[in-house]
């Protein structure tokens, strides 16, 4: 069985790594760190013990690569549009595509690419940040919310599919979490992502900024019963204790950088399309605005890097 | 007739100057720039001609000052607790209180602490701020709305008390624009504050970088109609076109940091109080939610030096 990696950053570096060390055959598609990893391998610091690979099979063209029984897709959701061009090239005909990017409407998305393949998200709850070329420092946590696509867009339920890729990646002591309900789930981790992401970059804070500050933390608040609000408009019923639920679990985590801060902080273009204006653009058409997130789409727009770079 | 300035900065120090450079007897009370005014004067740069004045009635101690005919303050607002002081030592039982303050609800506070004074509003239209000890710097405009208070909260009307405070301001070739409704101008003005004051802090913005970033000035747009639905809420119906003009009027002005972007960067308490609290507090109990004014005030609550030196 082979596994294909695409994107091998904080996430697909880490998780690769992980696949690798537990004896699976892995292939990685690499873009800016390509020679770096060909010569040099893979090295992931982690707090659950340092994974040195020397060498890896690593690819700079798709092309290159073998089709592959389950791929798992870790870019930032802006390089998306490449996927097209990517995903023919790698997967099985009935292969399984896992995508464990952030926001919204993914999962659609690649399901239209590869209309054969079997598509599932996972939801990754994972401290991790590439720190240099194939270099990658996995601070805390790990855990992925795995679920399957329906096309419909209900509950696919716990499928055999699913119960595999959850048994391949618990091999790999990767803890999976399945869910019957894909879609609900994103909009939990929405529930986090959307105040924490934005705040962090307007802000200019971490977690743990935010968190310990009385206004900062009303506000986080506020806007995470706002995204409470626009799943249950998208009929995902959520109760807002959940909000209070994720505030009491960030406090307990380290003080960590969301991934938009540091795609700001490294003039990285801001996934504000898949983790804000599709979500917002869902709740707007099922009857409700959010207005607060509305809010901080902008003040994202008008931050980021890619906008700026482009003036 | 003798005239107080309470607060010799960019405002108090500039009109301030004016008046003393066309023949008004003018007693300045200072704090921080007491010594250096005692000894070097005022120095005010600016467009319409620079103004040198050498000696100037500097006091430290408003105990020492003489009563006066007309007050005029120009401190900012989160130093008004000293007014309650100040106030009774320096204007005459029955002379006239001119706050140049931004913000809501000042005239109500000075009319509680001096109820023998006609108290009025002035809404400043001034480009100015102070670049030293004594040393102000004017870069553009400089006129003045001007309307009286009313402690019944209705419009005070044009009374003569006004016309008379107006004819004094325009000997000082100070352009005076009265009206008879200042709450409604007050509102008016904060159809600009709120959006342009608060963005330039959490943006690091100045006004032409908000007006020509798309996202910046629709978020500023929307801001503004939600101002004007809080003023309507209070009684004071000015039309949505209003927001069209502001954007249109500030387009043209010269690239300029709001007052509340200086205070942040130099480290002083923002006016988070008076310019956002109070109309957002005073919109709600009329029904009304000014959700946006309300995300802005928490993201000011963070990043206020005040706090962030308190924690």
């Amino acid at each position: 069985m082979k596994i294909g990696i695409i994107g091998t950053g904080a996430v697909g570096g880490y998780y690769g790594a992980l696949l690798v060390h537990h004896g699976f055959e892995v292939h990685f598609l690499l873009h800016s760190d390509f020679d770096a990893v060909r010569r040099y391998g893979l090295y992931v610091e982690s707090k659950n013990g340092d994974m040195h690979l020397p060498t890896v099979n690593a690819y700079g063209d798709p092309a290159d690569m073998p089709p592959c029984d389950i791929v798992i897709i870790a870019l930032k959701t802006t390089e998306n549009d490449h996927l097209k061009t990517i995903l023919p090239e790698v997967v099985k005909a009935d292969g399984i595509v896992l995508t464990l990017q952030n926001g919204f409407g993914v999962e659609k998305d690649l399901s239209r690419i590869v209309p054969g393949a079997t598509v599932m998200g996972g939801l990754c709850f994972l401290c991790s940040n590439k720190v240099g070329p194939g270099h990658i420092k996995h601070l805390d946590y790990g855990s992925i919310r795995l679920g399957q696509y329906s096309r419909d867009e209900t509950s696919a339920g716990i499928t055999s599919a699913l119960k595999d890729t959850a048994d391949i990646l618990g091999r790999a002591s990767i803890a999976v979490h399945m869910t019957d309900n894909l879609g609900k789930a994103r909009w939990e981790k929405l529930v986090w992502n959307i105040p924490f992401n934005g705040l962090s970059v307007v802000l200019n804070a971490n977690t743990q900024d935010l968190i310990s500050s009385s206004p900062a933390r009303s506000l986080v608040h506020e806007i995470m019963l706002e995204v409470l609000r626009g799943a249950r408009a998208c009929g995902y019923d959520i109760a807002d204790e959940f909000a209070d639920k994720m505030l009491t679990a960030t406090q307990k985590m380290v003080a960590y950088s969301p991934s938009m801060r540091l795609d700001y902080d490294a003039g990285r273009a801001l996934e504000i399309n898949k983790i804000y204006r599709r979500p917002v653009n869902a709740a707007k058409s099922a009857g409700l605005k959010m207005k607060r997130a509305r809010m901080l789409i902008y003040q994202l727009e008008y931050l980021d890097p890619a906008r700026q770079g482009a003036a």
